[in-house]
């Protein structure tokens, strides 16, 4: 099977953005929990902010879930858990909704996934479940990106029908790094220069330089979304769902207030890997399953 | 002439946090600018923001005079002149005002000097002043510190009777690292840890390392201050005037938003500098003058 590459990237010197080739939104009211209304409002900016999904209960019992896995010696001798550049403290542990039961019950419910299933217009599995922990005092920034340019070149992901969800286990305050998304930017793909090495990943998920737009591109983008940067507070238990093209990053953390979310990216059934677009050789699964099962 | 050093620094292995000896506001209202809930807001939080104080068109000269001090040659070789760690942008200029007239009138303005002199109720001379370029894209974080603590301990600032303004060149939004400040810290003086190495300064001047407060004394002021930061936001022409002493710092800016500031700091003509507190020798007089004319 040929499958058309709509998105090179990687490939030229020369940075460039084309038009998003898809819908953003495909189901309906009625198909999900979201309304209209935060239908029509992810359609637009590419996210959408959701308050109050998780309860403080709820939140409590996942951190403590987490707490325990994270100070384990076999999930930190893990291939999946990632460790910070210039110390040993664990930033991110991948697949955790394979690692324990909690976490495969969190990535199956309905206020997030049934949100993923009403966006992308079918069913949906997980292309990736992580936790995030940026700690305080020395939490580094994350370069702006676009995940689906990774997903797309690394992983073979075809076509922009993902969508990812994060989990807020600690609050988002406008000090403490948030995430921060381009408005509208998921309507636009900006291709990047350079060609992927190989087992690039393994550099990448400690501070991504590849896949990484140009200045010039991304100062468009803001420019484009009339100067707007969206910048995402919210509490603990609260939930951004936002487009696998959404531009996004995050700024250092110097504040004692942590950061820490469960990560899931939902990718269509409709929209199963085939060989990276861009890449030497196929990434882990833990990284970028390939076993399709719908959640 | 032997000063009673009440704040003593860099002596010890072990952190520590005293209360400030002095007041915070000596003037009245009536005695500058400052209405009296406005004294009162910077006596209680240690910092006040004072929105639209220079037009537009106030600002777009002062840029444009910038630009062309910044692009002369004899300025960017200039000793006062610091370039950023990994480029060589020029992040400061220090002295200013006394490089250029324009900056001599600014640091003489009624609207920032006698706000100065009514905070710390007597005449005040410039002891420090710059401009600081915080690129896009790629700004770097400052940690946090009182600059009262460098001020002491480096250039022998016997008391806590100094106040700067910060203005504002460009907007200054939540997303591109503006200006934190714990609110109320003014008040409490944080011994750090470590010893001064000889010219430190031009260490330090690129990111600071030492004189910068342990995790657990950053917490306990957060904590002090019901968990609060203060993220000091506004238009270009605003002014944020805060205490020498308050604990300060700003995250990294990976936005298109450059941010830059015209920086005065006063002192009061009662407070002159005497020998460093904790240093083997004075700073060069472009970061610590020891000329007292008032202003």
């Amino acid at each position: 099977m040929t499958v058309t590459d709509h998105y090179p990237t990687r490939v030229s010197e020369e940075a460039s953005i084309v038009d998003r080739k898809e819908p953003v939104v495909r189901g309906s009211e009625g198909d999900g929990p979201l309304s209209r209304a935060q239908l029509d409002a992810f359609d637009r900016d590419g996210f959408l902010l959701l308050e109050n999904v998780f309860t403080a209960g709820e939140v409590d019992d996942i951190l403590s879930e987490l707490a325990r896995l994270a100070a384990l010696d076999e999930v930190k001798a893990d291939d999946r858990t990632i460790t910070e550049p210039e110390s040993d403290a664990v930033r991110s542990i991948f697949e955790v909704h394979r690692i324990h039961d909690r976490f495969a019950g969190l990535a199956g419910d309905e206020r997030v996934a049934g949100a993923a299933r009403q966006i992308v217009g079918s069913d949906v599995y997980v292309h990736q479940s992580r936790v995030n922990f940026k700690p305080g005092f020395r939490g580094k920034e994350f370069s702006w990106h676009s995940d689906f340019e990774t997903w797309h070149a690394e992983d073979g992901m075809p076509a922009m029908r993902a969508v990812s969800a994060s989990i807020a286990l600690t609050d988002n305050h406008v000090f403490n790094g948030p995430l921060m998304i381009i408005p509208g930017s998921h309507r636009r793909f900006v291709a990047c220069v350079g060609e992927t090495p190989e087992d690039h990943y393994k550099a990448s998920l400690k501070a991504q330089e590849l896949g990484v737009p140009d200045d010039q591109s991304l100062a468009r983008l803001v420019e484009e979304a009339g100067g707007e940067i969206a910048t995402l507070t919210g509490k603990a238990g609260s939930v951004v769902l936002f487009d696998c093209n959404a531009m996004h990053g995050s700024n250092s953390n110097i504040t004692p207030y942590p950061r820490s979310n469960v990560f899931l990216v939902y990718n269509s059934v409709e929209n199963r890997l085939v060989e990276p677009f861009a890449a030497p050789k196929q990434r882990p699964s833990f990284i970028a399953a390939r076993e399709f099962t719908p959640v």
